[in-house]
This record gives C-alpha cells, structure tokens and sequence, in this order.
C-alpha cells in the first residue's frame, strides 16, 4: 500500500471518484431522458457517457487509491490480499466503503442538483425479478475476474480501458444493465430518474452482487490457478508488464 | 505454446471466454430489441456492446490460452503453425473447437436466462441467401488476415483493439453482420431472439466462413509473403514489437 | 517552456487548435440537427463528433502548444507553475488567450460557412440558469483537475485520450452539456445553431467555468497534495511516466 | 522505403485496403439505410464503422505500405520527401494512384454484391455546392497536417488512431461529411446508395481535396516550421517516439 497515496487522501479519493461516477451515471440519464424518446437512445448515451467517464476517473485516481469506487472491489483486494499482505487492512476496508457510499449518494444529489431536480427524490423504478439478479451476478462475477485477472498478470495500467469497456457491454447484455456496485446501487436510489432504482429493490441487487464476487473469485481460480500454485512465469514483474503478456495473446 | 497456460485452463478459458462473447451478442441483442423500435439503433446497440465485450475479454485470457474463442483461428493457428511447431497439436485443435462450441450454447442459454426467456428457443431468423454467405466470406477472411498479420509482424498485443475493431466494422459493413466463428453461429441458433439464426441456416453460414478462411490465408501470403521468403525483418522479435514496426506505418 | 515550439507557432497552434475545435463542435451540431429530428441522437453525434475531434487536435498539437484551447487550462498553468517557473509568462497568458478567443469566433464562422449559414448570427439559444452554471462549475473543474493531475503525476501523454473522454461524459452527465472553455463559449455565441448560446448568457457560463477552475484546484491539493509537501516519488520522472504510475492503480 | 515491404507487395496492399475501406463506407452506408428511417442514425453508423474499419486497416498494412489508401496522402508524401530522398519516387506515386482507384471501384462493387444490388449503379445523388466543397477542403486539409504533423514529430505509430478519429470527427462537422480522398470519391461515384456520389459532382470533389492538400501543407510549415529550419530536437528520433513528445503535450 505504501505505493499509493497515504491514507486519508485513498478515502477522500475513493469519496470523490465514486461521487463522479454516480453523478455521471445518473446525470447523463436525465438528460437523455429528457432529449430523448427513444429508449434505446437513451441508454446508448447512459452507456457511452458512463465509459468516458469511469475510464477517466480511473486514469484519474489510480495512482491516489487504487480507483476501487466499489465495495466488491475493496472486498476482493482484501480477501486475495489477506495472506500477502498485499490488501487494505480491515480499517482501511471500512474507511473505503463508508467513503464510497457516502460519495455515491453525493453524486446522486449533485446530478440532481444539476438537472433542477429535488435533492433527494426516492426512486419508484422496482428492479425486482430473479431475472434481473443473474444479470447483476453475471455482471460483478466479470468485473471481479478482471480486475483480479489483471492484477495476477501484472497488467493493472489496462484497468481504465479494461473496466470501462466491460461495464460498457454489461450496460447492454445483462438485463439489469449492470449495477455491479453496491455503493452506486445505494445512490442511486436517490434519484427517481432513469438510473435510479427503488430503495426495496437495492438490497437484493447487492445481495446479487456479493454472489457474483463469489463467482468472480471461483472464475479467477479456474482461470488463473491459485497464486500459490502459480507458475511464477505469469506473473510479469511490475515495470515491463505489457510486452510480455500481451504479446503472447494469439501466438502458440 | 510453453508460454500459455497449462492445456486443462486453455480449454477452459476458450469456454468461458466463448460463452461470455455469445452472451455478449446475445444479450444485448435482446436488450436493444426490447429497448428501441429502430433497428438502425438495434444494431448500433448490438454492435457496440460487441467491441467493447470482445475487446476485454481478449485482454483477459489473451495470455491463457490466446483467446480464439472461434475454430477458424484455431485452425489457422493450427494450419500456419504445422510446419514450425509452433501452433496447436490437432488434439488440441479438437479440445479447443469442442470447448468453444460448448461455450457458446452456454452462453446464448445464459442470455436466454438473465432476460427471463425459454433457455433454449430455437432461431426462426432464417438467413440463407448468397449475399449473406458472400458477406461472411468477407468477414471471415478478414479476421483471419487480421489475426495472422498481426503475429507475422509480432503485434499481437495490438489484437484486442483490432479483432474488437474488425468486428465493429464487420457488424455494419457486411450484409450477414458478420458472425464469421462458426462455433458462436451454433450458439446463436439457441436463442429466437434479435441475434438467432434458424439452425436451418447454420451450415452453409460455417460453409462460407471456411471459405473465407481460406481466402484470408491468401491474402496473407499475397501481401505479407510466405514466411519463407520473408525478409527476417519484417519479423519483429518479441519484447520490442510496437516500436519499429508501427513507426515506418506512413514513413517511407 | 523550451521544449515547446517558439512563442510565435505556439500562439497560431492556441488558435488554430481552438478554431479547430470550435468548428467541429459547431458544425457536427448543424449537421445532427438537419440529419436527425431526435435530440438525443443529435448530441450523441455532436459529442462522438467532439471526442473523436478534441483527442486528434490535443495529439497533434501537444508538441507544438500544449494544446490549451481554452484560457482556464492556460490560466490554471500560470497559477501553478508561477513559483517554479514551470508555467507561461504572463504576456504568453494574454497572447494565448487572444489567440482563443480569436480561433474560437473564427471556427465558429467556418463551421456556419461550410453549411451555407450566414457567416455571423447570433445564436438566440438562452441558457441562464442556476442549474446550468452548477454544470459548468462541475464541468470546468474535474477538467482542470484532470489536466494538472496528469500532469502532477507524470502522464500527460494521456491527455488526448482523457481531457476528451472527460467531455464525452461531461457533454452527457451535466445539465449545461460542458461548455467548460470561456474562449469556445464566446465562439459559439457567433452562430445560432444547436450548439449556439445566447450572447446575453455568456458572461454568466463563463463566470461559472472560473469558480470551477478554482473548485478543481482545491480538489488538486485534496487529492495530489501540495506540491511542496508532495513526496518526490509522485511525481515520476519524463521520460518514464507510464509504468511506474499507473502499474499501481489497482493495486495494493 | 526500404523499411517497407518490396514494391509489388506495397502497391497490392495499396489495393486490397483502399477496396476494404470503400467496402466499409459503401457497405455500412446500405446497411444503415436498410435498418433506420432516422438520416442522424444512418450516419452515426456509417462514421463508427468507418473509424473501427481505417484504424484497423492502417494498423494491418502500414508496415506493408504505408496505409495510405489514398492519393493525397501519396502526393504530400511525395512532394515532402522529394528532397530528401525521403518520399515515393514519381512511377511508385503513380502505382500507389493506379491502384488505390482500382481498389476503391472494387470496394463499391464489393458492397454492391454483398447486398445484393447490381454490382455497379452509377449514385444519383448530386453532391455539387461551394459550401459542400468548402467542407472537403476543411477535411482533406486536416487530413493532410494530420498525417505529415505525426511524420515530422517521429509519431506515426499514433497514425490509425488519429486518422481514424479525424475521420470520425469530419463525417459530422464538415458539410460534404469528408470523402477527403479522390480514389475513395470515384469509388462511391460506382454505387447509387446512401454513400453514393453522382459521377457530375465527382470532379469538383476531387478539385477541392487538391485545394485542401495545399492548404494542409501550408498549415504544416506554419504550425511546425519548414523542415530546414526546424530545430533537430522537434523531430524524435525512430524507436522512441512518443515518451518525449507527448510528454510535453500541456506542460510548460
């Protein structure tokens, strides 16, 4: 950790980044409500602007904090850092997540501030079907996979494009478009808007998600071997990560 | 193939990552159709999620198993690589084209799942006309040429945004919006939904995409020589590919 | 400064950059306007048009300029590097932002010419609100704070790719649709198209972007420090920026 | 030109992608008018699926040829090179043009078959004003800076990118949506759909992208100084170009 920012400036980090992507998700879904009728218009907009807008942050806040912005995300650093000593501690998990989820309800009322609405207005949408929780698992199993996934072959300087470009598809194949984050579920209940969803249908999308962490960490073990049995030939060194992994991508 | 992962997750891996592109397909495939009443939007929609998802999960498992996830470039892989050794053993070709298949009925079962529909729904969507084999035939052997190109001239690490791009391009431009992988044209006959094809359809679309194979490999040796013949130097040894090779791309 | 091109070309690169990006963002306006009656497809084509032209301007006038374009990113510089020297003088301050604000009217009056416009009308678009200003405070600062973060920590070589990924979302998730650039607001008062603004609520727009610069450099010592306090290891040395940075974004 | 492939091969890659990218702008346009009513849809799909089809191209055959798939590119690249050695001698200029008009006639009849149209219908669609030809001037002038700018600053290896986006970007704000390219225009003049061109408007197309050639190189000795002059240290030396230009890019 010692890489990183010290310790309150990793929380005002995660507050700040996990406030902008809220208020980027919810916002730029009021304005294409607002422009447009067309609901396939409207989450191509909401789709696109949120890619932009997590890859940048990630650019952003990477070297600060790490750019988690994601309960399941500090989760997995935790659970797969605990015997090297290589995760946050369990204050540090604490601090995050509290600053996550402060931070995203903040966005939320920012985006609403911005767009004349009330501050706070209780989101009617129900998103409440089993359907809709596959998605969500489907949706964080993948996002844990590739974090992780980039993190056991050394190649974390991708995760801005990686991670933008998944919740971009996620936006559009999983029938629940991808929450994938519990703090931005809690915000988002905020806003009766688009993106909002109805505070009685939050906890079982985060119940969804924390499954879907299991799933992911079950994926990487599959994929990756376990890091105690790993050859150690796949995890690059830190500083010459790019060449060698990705050269070796279609090449037999 | 000593610098991928061992046999058991490349096959692995090529099932996940196959499962995870039809899912892709399929999913938001569904999702537009639900979404918007403009098929222009639709395909926009679809294609888009396509480049994205195609694109991380080629960085994902790019270093596992090379990241096919389609038996036309497992074959070519096999086919280029006979004389030299450095391609797939035919078992392997077999292990990889299984996995693959297998991957992409998932898949398509998954999308059919997470949006609530019957798991398996055969494809009313016939598509069976010689303009759409042609199209696949363009498409296939482009992929094919991409691919190769790219380790010919030890670019591989360039082959996410390229195959992603490919396909982007692909979707729209060719009459068939390229599926140009036969074991993702199996998968999608699973599911009657936007991107299905009525099994009725399948084969002569695999016909066309083995056609373009074999086109693509002709191309290659057209514009890029045989490997024999080639000048050494336009082999660029691995560790240091990008630099020389993509400096002289308008120079002369 | 010396590594720049000599002042003269740096101010013709400050205007003819700034023309540049005025005439794309005026001119993809008029033509999503007269191309697509749904206003939600006119700004996904106004802002992709954006990016695409923002990044490509930024890539090839770095070298030259810094690629400013817009007097709060040329005003920030001189606030922060006014102690080290880092920064322009201010006579380079004035002679950039006339050559803004010049290139600025100027694309505006090209992008009106190309479409058979009047070459001058002023736009009769009123937007003069609170709202609004709350979107260009929050747009105008997460984009000084983009720009000196990347430059706190050595990566400016992203720029291109970030500055316009951040108004790709910024176009979206606030209410104004991210001005963000007093040079380029003045621009656009110059036609009465899609992306005009009324000259009556001009000066407020940019009265809004000047309390974001501020706004973003309090979030730059919030979360990069000061600069004096900073540990030297933040800053990575040119030459060698990308690896170490961004290596540890996320890990632990 | 001797880093690049020998003269037979460069003059077939020359060809083979200037008939890729005119299948794509052909074919993406048919399709796009195939699926939507909305003009703004149509064209949102016609310029993505030509960004991800040149940056691909450019990126598989510049080691080959360059990637200049068209004949302004080769006229600036000779007239730039033509004392220095550095250019295309006079009988490959006039190869490269022969085959890239070749190539763009065989890309529309391609689209044409591919959806099942007459494989060559002289476009109906008149294309003749000073405001249409005042865009193609715009376009082929960025173009041209665009390309010779990345040469003189040692940075072609951006050059798929930043093509394609320019591309990208002039498809909306110029009126003419930027053919930029006279082998590309008589290419389109072969096929009576949506990116067709009426064989009377062609010439005064081609006029203009002469104009803006001029107009591009004029920009380039004002913006980066006459190559005599230029200070050697503004020209990176091969093999690492980026690291120290783009370092710059908003630093003082």
């Amino acid at each position: 950790m010692t890489e990183l920012a010290p310790l309150g400036r990793r929380i005002t980090a995660e507050a700040v980044g996990t406030a902008a992507l809220v208020a980027v998700v919810v916002g730029s879904g009021i304005q294409a409500q607002q422009l447009s009728q067309d609901v396939g218009v409207r989450l191509l907009a909401n789709s696109l602007a949120t890619v932009f807008g997590l890859g940048v942050l990630i650019v952003l806040l990477g070297p600060i904090s790490g750019a988690h912005f994601n309960p399941v995300v500090t989760l997995a650093a935790w659970w797969t850092g605990r015997t090297t000593g290589d995760g946050p501690a369990p204050r540090e998990v604490l601090g995050r997540v509290g600053a996550q989820i402060v931070g995203a309800v903040g966005g939320a009322v920012l985006a609403n501030a911005m767009f004349a609405k009330p501050l706070v207005s209780w989101s009617t949408h129900e998103r409440f079907a089993g359907h809709l929780w596959l998605g969500e698992v489907v949706a964080t199993a993948g996002l844990v996979l590739l974090v992780l996934g980039l993190v056991r072959t050394g190649r974390t300087h991708l995760a801005p494009i990686v991670v933008a470009g998944w919740i971009g598809a996620a936006y559009w194949f999983t029938s629940s478009t991808s929450f994938a984050n519990p703090a931005v579920t809690i915000g988002r209940a905020f806003t009766d808007t688009f993106a909002g969803i109805a505070p009685s249908s939050v906890l079982a999308f985060i119940g969804a998600q924390l499954v879907g962490t299991v799933v992911g960490l079950g994926l990487l073990a599959a994929l990756f071997g376990h890091r105690a049995d790993a050859d150690e030939s796949v995890i690059a060194p830190h500083g010459e990560p790019e060449q060698r992994d990705v050269t070796r991508s279609t090449r037999h």
